[in-house]
């Protein structure tokens, strides 16, 4: 019983689950769900698989949520072994997915057998909410998943998700929270001309460099207790017919912000439009808001966490909200208290992707051990 | 003989020269003008022919320089008649090459003849500079007849480029300098990075922007008697993998300046340079002289040729510099006095191209006087 943990995260490696193929994975999770009372709900969307599964009907509920797709190997001769053979060597686990986040959903299913066999009659409920395209366009995911739920009324309490969030120890790091992802597509428009009559023509780029200087020097918040400040960069631009004596008309430029919850969409587009429109500029500007931001503050759930991440590891865990965007995004629509706690990420997405195998049972545990302190 | 400036033109214009190819139109020229005692050097240079034609060894050299290629007619159903089908309609003279410049080549040469029949012996010398490339590369043009010369020390006093010139009236506008045109390739370099992370990356383009913004408000010079102000626009600006989350390694940047005899090429870059210093940019510049400016103030030319259009049109003609770039830069470098005078250029380079009926034999008076007055 003691290698199970380690069992199925190898079993789960095995699966060739490239994004959003589930390769059979959910199935694995799900026989054993099955096995201790929960009901479990297909949801497939698209050729997404994704399946929500619950123990109990009453509250509060906790949910562990996660996905079973992975991102592509790279280059396979580059490994040292099959990143779809899981591989033990040096005290590691090796093979895709290892860490992100096949070993979490194996110790989110010992956890729960473990707790499930000490309280057989726990208060409160549990759920999984599994998803097999978190890595992909995440389209047909998590977010319709929430959906769904949301649509008849499911009320969820507490999210725990298993990204992994760990830097050099694990239980050091826990995301509360992630920042907002908000993109524009500005043209700013001129007048084409001949380069040899500038005052018959309005260069667009010449139009718009004090603007870009003013937004790339924008404080646009200062963050907040969990939060660094709002980023704003462009990551495209292009302007120019190719001829070198031509004005162009226009000049395009790609922008995104990662914003915390310091600030507000409406608000960051309008001081966006406040400095493009104070720089006399005539542009078109087409907003896409691909993440907002969420953050579960000290409370219930992170205390529950952080005290059983102090119990088995004996590390005082910190909070964090960097990284990308994740599916705790979708998540938090539907869940006030959301929080992501996983392995170590310094391999995710990279060759050799490992996990420690002394991580692996604490893991488990310090799952097993937050139902304990979240459910009555 | 009234007509004899009109059939040589029309001559010319039914030979389809597509620059850099010449189709026949120099040996008419040259039959021509040997007929008249002038000494014919062919100059082939790569694909282009040239020649050089000089009558007399005394000085002051009077020299007719022009080009026999002609640009692409576009599309041909657009034009009224067959653009290499010399059209005479409404008073006017239609085909591609009637203004740029085959009417102004016709003009020289029954000019010549004209004033040698009434002085075989002359003062000074006449000669003619013409290329089949002007309008392509103009590589192995005017410049490789140009650089011949000087190694051979021939001497220039005075030179008359037949470029369309006139704005509304035959004589209303003479070209008595060109703007340089000097351009750079900057690369401004930053450190590609995730868009999230934008603290471990630098942004080539938000580092741009301040000094692109001071680059476009400087005022480089503030022209002087005969040329407006040095401009200074960019012509395309790229920066970018494409990818709406990568912050990008560098940015590129064409621009170009028309620049005036009030500012030097050295001293331009050495400004541009100062200003991307004093942003504290990394960066690569690569610098294109592709054409120096030439002037010729107010002297024996000016006044010569402007005496002979007032003659002949009763207008007090205009200097003016303004425009593109010309086979003036080249010519330039050999002669201290070098205008241009041509017909109207409104309908240069486009469909329907023509020179008035009315214009053609007055030009070939002005450029005749122009002799008269140049010649002892």
């Amino acid at each position: 019983m003691n290698n199970n943990t380690l069992d199925l995260a190898k079993a789960l490696i095995a699966r060739r689950s490239l994004t959003p193929d589930d390769a059979g994975c959910q199935e694995i999770l799900i026989e054993r769900l099955e096995k201790i009372g929960f009901k479990i709900e297909k949801m497939r969307f698209g050729n997404v698989d994704n399946f929500w599964a619950r123990r109990g009907s009453a509250a509060p509920l906790v949910c562990f949520a996660g996905h079973t797709d992975v991102v592509p190997s790279g280059p396979v001769e580059n490994w040292h072994s099959d990143p779809f053979v899981p591989t033990i060597r040096d005290g590691m686990l090796f093979g895709r997915g290892a860490a992100d986040m096949k070993t979490s959903l194996a110790a989110f299913i010992t956890a729960i057998e473990a707790f499930v066999a000490e309280h057989p009659a726990h208060g409160g409920s549990i759920a999984l909410l599994i998803t097999s395209d978190e890595e992909g366009v995440a389209v047909d995911g998590t977010v319709k998943v929430v959906e769904a739920l949301q649509a008849r009324g499911e009320k969820m309490d507490y999210c725990i998700v298993g990204e992994p969030t760990c830097v050099t120890k694990l239980g050091d790091t826990l995301k509360n929270g992630r920042r907002g992802s908000l993109s524009g597509k500005l043209t700013v428009k001129g007048v084409q001309g001949h380069i040899a009559y500038p005052h018959l023509a309005k260069n667009p780029i010449h139009l718009a460099a004090p603007a870009i200087a003013e937004l790339a020097t924008t404080q646009w918040d200062t963050g907040n207790e969990y939060f660094p400040p709002t980023t704003w960069q462009i990551s495209n631009i292009h302007g120019g017919t190719g001829a070198s004596n031509v004005i162009p008309g226009t000049v395009e430029i790609l922008f995104n912000f990662r914003f915390s919850t310091a600030s507000t969409v409406d608000g960051l587009k309008a001081k966006v439009h406040a400095i493009l429109d104070k720089h006399c500029l005539e542009y078109d500007l087409l907003w896409e808001l691909s993440g907002k931001p969420f953050l579960t503050p000290k409370g219930d759930l992170v205390d529950a966490i952080a005290s059983a991440i102090r119990q088995v590891t004996g590390l005082e865990t910190e909070l964090s909200t960097s990284g990308g965007t994740s599916d705790g995004r979708f998540i938090a629509d539907l869940c006030p208290q959301v929080v992501e706690l996983g392995p170590n990420n310094a391999t995710i997405h990279k060759l050799n992707e490992c996990v420690a195998l002394a991580d692996i049972e604490p893991l488990k545990e310090i799952y097993r051990l937050t139902l304990v302190n979240l459910l009555p």
